[in-house]
């Protein structure tokens, strides 16, 4: 199990990208063999002369240092193709080929939703953050965000405050917090969500990271809401990326006065979701449910389904009967609620939803 | 002359329709020579019996009361097929066969926008209908609406501060005010714009009446800005029907939290395009400006073009250089604007637009 870190950690530190992989394996059969052969044979894969440099002879400090890093329990090294690499981050065009994650990786199989916007919103803009994020998350949907201060910084907290999931996806290296104001929040979401990061530790807050990481925050997520932003705006990368990866976009208005909802009256106009309820996100993901990996297994499942009837059930009672946790149940049922099998009630109840005629 | 206004009083009494119209044509030459026919004549094309008795058998007192009322010199009875029947309105399914005019007919024949909203709009939802109706009109272009109170009065309120043209269409008789609180409005609007009727006079505010009336405040315009409407609203009847009409819908989006914003971004969602400046509106209305009949005549135009050049020239030198009023330049410069003959500048400048390369 150790040669492959090692291996993994060489390829990600030199920047090696998932397409850039195959033809390594193809010469080499094993990711362990990458490693040590020469610079010529790497090149004969066309691979880039700086890349094959970085794999003939990588910096043994830096390499050290990410291993002692993960000797951490919450620290992991989430790499293409394992168990651990999230389904729908996958699917998008240049995904990382390995993920820094500080925190919970279950996390990143959640059903998520990204909420992005201004780095100064109004008064009003953060409290819609928040409200949506805290609903959302009560919900079992994961939110994804960039830590920005802002919009970013409150939809995180009411994923948190919900006592729900949140992941922090980072343009600096894992180890490091940017924008240093979020220092606690980094913490808490390390605690009870996830950060995650593609950038090899103690990687500096470079100004073209941030676009790039933006494929993550909507790599990860069924959707991005876009809640405040100027007519230009990082957020729009967001939700451009969003769309291109073949995922909702959802846009809150505002009023015409104000400066910060041109960009999404922008995104409305190009066909986003016109948004004014959190419900409004939950009806328009069903259809997107089928990328889901459940992050139960079946046998839970079929235990949950014994226990929902036609008649609402309290998610409390399904504990009790299934022995399943709350959070659990809250992440199963919103996945059986996307795909159209469970129905949700006022008062965190729940029931089996008639099946369609045919 | 006589008998045909008589003839057209009595078949508008009998509420006969446009399409019922031309039967009856077809049976008698002329309008004057239906009236006068017997009831089972007169049923022969199909017609309903009390209509072949409102004809057959006119009430005298309901015609000369007309009659007298049409002796005013700004009172007209505008009847389908005349030159004074607005182009845009006798393409709408279901147009009425005649109009109760009090004001100026040419009024009825600028290029319009309507403006529609709720009755108890909010300061800011006012304000905004005051503020485009006012920008618009004071570039030519007239605002229609159904001078309710709130977003319909503010509109017309707008556009006679900017010295424009203003159109209302009422759900009662033309010699009624409703509501009474607009009874000074209705006043100014006679005096400066048009009040408009298909119903007898002494018609009451009858329930039906408005959402019919509606097809007038839309089918006489080029599009209809929704300002702001619950979900369930009768601006959003207009709306609809401006769309059947092949009309612009347009609307302003708002907080999420004003539920008077909901109409608006219902309509956003079924695709009315997102408004947020005046400019909006004019962009967007060019391209139906096709359907606009200039309301000055070909000679007038060929003078404008004669001092029109690729350089700015203000309205007030164009006027004193064309001998044409302020009034007849701002309009025909709008329509050339959405011909896109002419380009407008800061200032209320105009230049020759150079033609697009073949």
């Amino acid at each position: 199990m150790d040669n492959p870190v090692r291996a993994w950690l060489v390829l990600a530190h030199a920047h090696v990208r998932v397409n850039e992989l195959q033809n390594l394996l193809d010469l080499c059969g094993d990711i362990s063999d990458v490693v040590g052969r020469s610079h010529s044979k790497l090149a004969s894969t066309g691979l880039a002369a700086e890349k094959c440099a970085a794999i003939a002879s990588p910096d043994p400090k830096a390499i050290d240092s990410a291993r002692a890093w993960l000797e951490h329990e919450r620290h992991h090294l989430v790499t293409w193709g394992s168990d651990d690499y999230p389904e729908l981050l996958s699917q998008v065009p240049g995904p990382p080929l390995a993920l820094y994650v500080n925190g919970d990786v279950d996390a990143l199989h959640l059903p998520a939703l990204a909420i992005v916007g201004s780095r100064n919103p109004t008064q009003g803009g953060r409290r819609n953050a928040h409200d949506f994020a805290r609903h959302l998350a009560s919900g079992g949907l994961a939110i994804a965000s960039g830590m920005a201060q802002g919009i970013d910084a409150a939809a995180h907290e009411g994923a948190l405050e919900a006592g729900g999931k949140t992941v922090a996806c980072l343009g600096t290296g894992i180890d490091r917090v940017y924008p240093p104001a979020n220092r606690a929040l980094a913490h808490t979401i390390a605690e009870r969500g996830a950060l995650v990061s593609e950038y090899p530790l103690g990687s500096p807050p470079e100004k073209w990271h941030f676009p790039e990481r933006n494929r993550l925050i909507s790599g990860l997520s069924l959707g991005t809401l876009v809640v405040e932003a100027a007519r230009r705006s990082g957020s729009l990368i967001t939700a451009r990326l969003s769309a291109e990866q073949g995922r909702e976009v959802f846009a809150l208005p505002g009023s015409i006065h104000n400066a910060l909802s041109r960009g999404c009256h922008k995104l409305i106009r190009q066909g986003a979701k016109l948004v004014e309820t959190a419900d409004d996100i939950l009806t328009e993901l069903g259809h997107l449910a089928g990328h889901l990996r459940p992050s139960a297994d079946d046998a839970e499942y079929e235990t949950l389904r014994k226990f929902l009837s036609h008649d609402p059930v309290g998610i409390d009672e399904l504990g009790k009967q299934s022995g399943l946790t709350i959070d659990q149940l809250s992440s199963m049922l919103l996945i059986l609620e996307l795909h159209g099998e469970v129905e949700s009630f006022p008062g965190g109840r729940y029931a089996k939803k008639e099946p369609l005629q045919a």
